[in-house]
């Protein structure tokens, strides 16, 4: 080992321990979240109550057959127009506008069978305690679901019906993200200590019920873009120094990795960062942890961390740390259309840093990659370019 | 937790073990592989030995520069007609034909150039002990390689002027794969305990050259094309009742996840099999580990398993296992001329099981995915099809 000591500029803990407090202060993760009044209000059940929640719906439904021979079930509604972004809590949610599903027309009747079986499912996966995939569902009946983008909107509308997360009806979503750092965390029998896994890390687990957070000496919480970036952090150990619980989802975080992200942030309350390209797709995919997606805007209050803040790459970063030329890739038309559609987010405009930051890309016409720091050496992510933004808390 | 009992047929481990002995004496890894006369011997080396070589050939250019002016580099050729398959040892290897690079014509002096940055870096990179992926050494000059293909060709150039695989440079592949079960490996100075990572696993590292295998007390090991299916297994903690060890790659194994089943394969001698979905990918999926790609035929000897069988699933299990027909998807044109590719591979014809399952594909114009067992019931894969197809030996 003949690593090189970092240059000048070290990680400051006093300095940087002040600007996290000041950020917590004003990002405090709250554990329960005040809603508007005119939002739906969704929970993250354990099984037994999102069975007793199932067993209620279907008792209605039996009891509307009996009195009026004529059922129906009322669920909200997840058009785009029922969608709300609330400006209090900085979450897309959803709003109280209803959809009324009828047993007894001709249209609806597929529609119907389909949201009866997949509740069947949910009923057979939670009183077994196991958990599938949508794809799963889908191949579960094929002959009645017929494409999977039908599984998939029966699923929501179950969960919706039932007011409840998906994860509460125990169909998740694939594997796909990685864990490592100052976290120890219990899946049922196994205690996992994440920072004595090497380069490698834990594969975060979408069964997230079975997943409980034990400890951390961690001081921030790192989300990282790609695989690439993390293994070069992995590589240096970098939460041996620098003391942090490191994250990534391989581009936009699935609903697994955004829900275990928010898990950390509710128990342990510490600042979050994230680290991704200097592009329009790196801008929409922190956006993600930070308000939730548009589809699963009905679960957001257990998928959006409105605290995470944008560390890097920011536009200005590349002057400001000397990024050349070579590196940097011209806008196509496609990347200018998006840094306008973000230009146009309410949650941007509210944030002036950030507003600032997409007109410059605009204006320079360029983005870069997170290793665009590799023409400085492979080392200056490590040792520069993280442990500095970190001190000056010069993030987003 | 109220899991149903697995139906009628169980794990009968004494007539596995039997099944797998005669597997192991037909198939046992060599650690040495005698390769044929007209094909390149590459090694895997440590950094020492890899700086050994690197210098050697620099000195060797200085002295040519000295004695004659006109220096040049001679490495085998990766030209197709130079990728032979080696029946014996059922690999594809590189033969014995050169290609030499001059320095100094007007037409290589930017490849010359690009392949002596790539060494310089590579001394970086061995001196420093540090790994790099090949996107960021494309990163590291992008003036000099202009487009990453040009840095990726001189990559490989490099490893073949040494002799040596790609892992020896340091120059590894972004992690993509994860492992799980019954293993206990060392990465640097952490103990990992692959059987005590809940549901979610360890994310293969592709730093190899720190990972150690201690030990294991697998009976086989098996590769999931798919995390869904891998999530499915590790739910039921498969490898506590059938002693194993699982690994997924999200579709084709890249050169971390194949090198490291490698290295299993050699340091555990176990029955290794393959899961993947019922199509001509999976079956490349499959056939990728089985004899190495053909891009990378020079490193086959440290990425191919030669000894891995197709357990599933395979055309003749859908009928066997009565799934139904609407869970098989019709083949595309595409599907048929890939089955038809697959027959005329060399591999193929050799294998009599293997031929007849894939004409049997293109006879019935169908295909299948892992998932489509969930027609059955979700625990079926883990209850059913594995253990059976296990104990009864039924795989090509």
């Amino acid at each position: 080992m003949s690593q090189k000591k970092p240059p000048s500029l070290n990680y400051d803990l006093k300095a940087t321990k002040k600007l996290f407090n000041e950020y917590l202060e004003k990002g405090r993760d709250k554990t329960e979240i005040k809603l508007p009044p005119d939002t739906v209000k969704i929970d993250d059940l354990d099984r037994n109550k999102t069975l007793a929640r199932l067993y209620k719906l279907v008792d209605d439904v039996i009891e509307k057959i009996y009195n009026t021979g004529r059922p129906s079930i009322k669920l909200p509604s997840r058009a785009t127009s029922n969608i709300k972004w609330d400006e209090e809590n900085d979450l897309l949610l959803l709003g109280n506008q209803l959809q009324e599903k009828q047993f007894h027309t001709l249209t609806s009747v597929t529609d119907v069978t389909r949201l009866m079986r997949v509740l069947e499912i949910v009923d057979e996966l939670l009183v077994k305690d196991i958990h599938a995939t949508k794809r799963e569902i889908f191949y579960s009946d094929v002959n009645l679901f017929v494409e999977q983008k039908n599984s998939d909107k029966s699923i929501e509308d179950v969960a919706t019906m039932l007011y409840a997360t998906r994860n509460s009806t125990h169909i998740v979503a694939a594997p796909k993200g990685t864990c490592v750092g100052r976290l120890r965390i219990r899946d049922k029998n196994d205690i996992i200590d994440l920072e004595g896994l090497g380069s490698g890390g834990w594969t975060i687990s979408p069964m997230l019920d079975n997943i409980e957070i034990i400890e951390s000496d961690a001081e921030f919480i790192l989300v990282i873009e790609k695989d690439a970036a993390l293994m070069r952090l992995a590589e240096a150990r970098f939460w041996r120094k620098y003391p942090c619980i490191l994250i990534t989802a391989q581009g936009v975080g699935n609903v697994a990795v955004r829900m275990f992200l928010k898990r950390l942030s509710r128990e342990l309350n510490l600042p979050i960062f994230s680290l991704v390209d200097s592009d329009p797709y790196g801008h929409y995919i922190h956006s993600v942890y930070l308000r939730g997606s548009k589809r699963l805007s009905y679960e957001s209050p257990f998928l959006a961390t409105p605290n995470i803040k944008l560390l890097g790459v920011l536009t200005k970063d590349l002057d400001a740390y000397k990024i050349p030329n070579e590196v940097r890739i011209p806008m196509n038309k496609q990347d200018k259309k998006r840094v306008k559609d973000m230009l146009n987010e309410d949650f941007v405009k509210k944030n002036k840093k950030w507003e600032e930051d997409l007109k410059l890309a605009l204006k320079l016409e360029i983005k870069a990659e997170i290793q665009a720091f590799s023409a400085h050496g492979f080392e200056f992510l490590t040792e520069k370019y993280l442990p500095e933004k970190l001190t000056t808390g010069d993030w987003i």
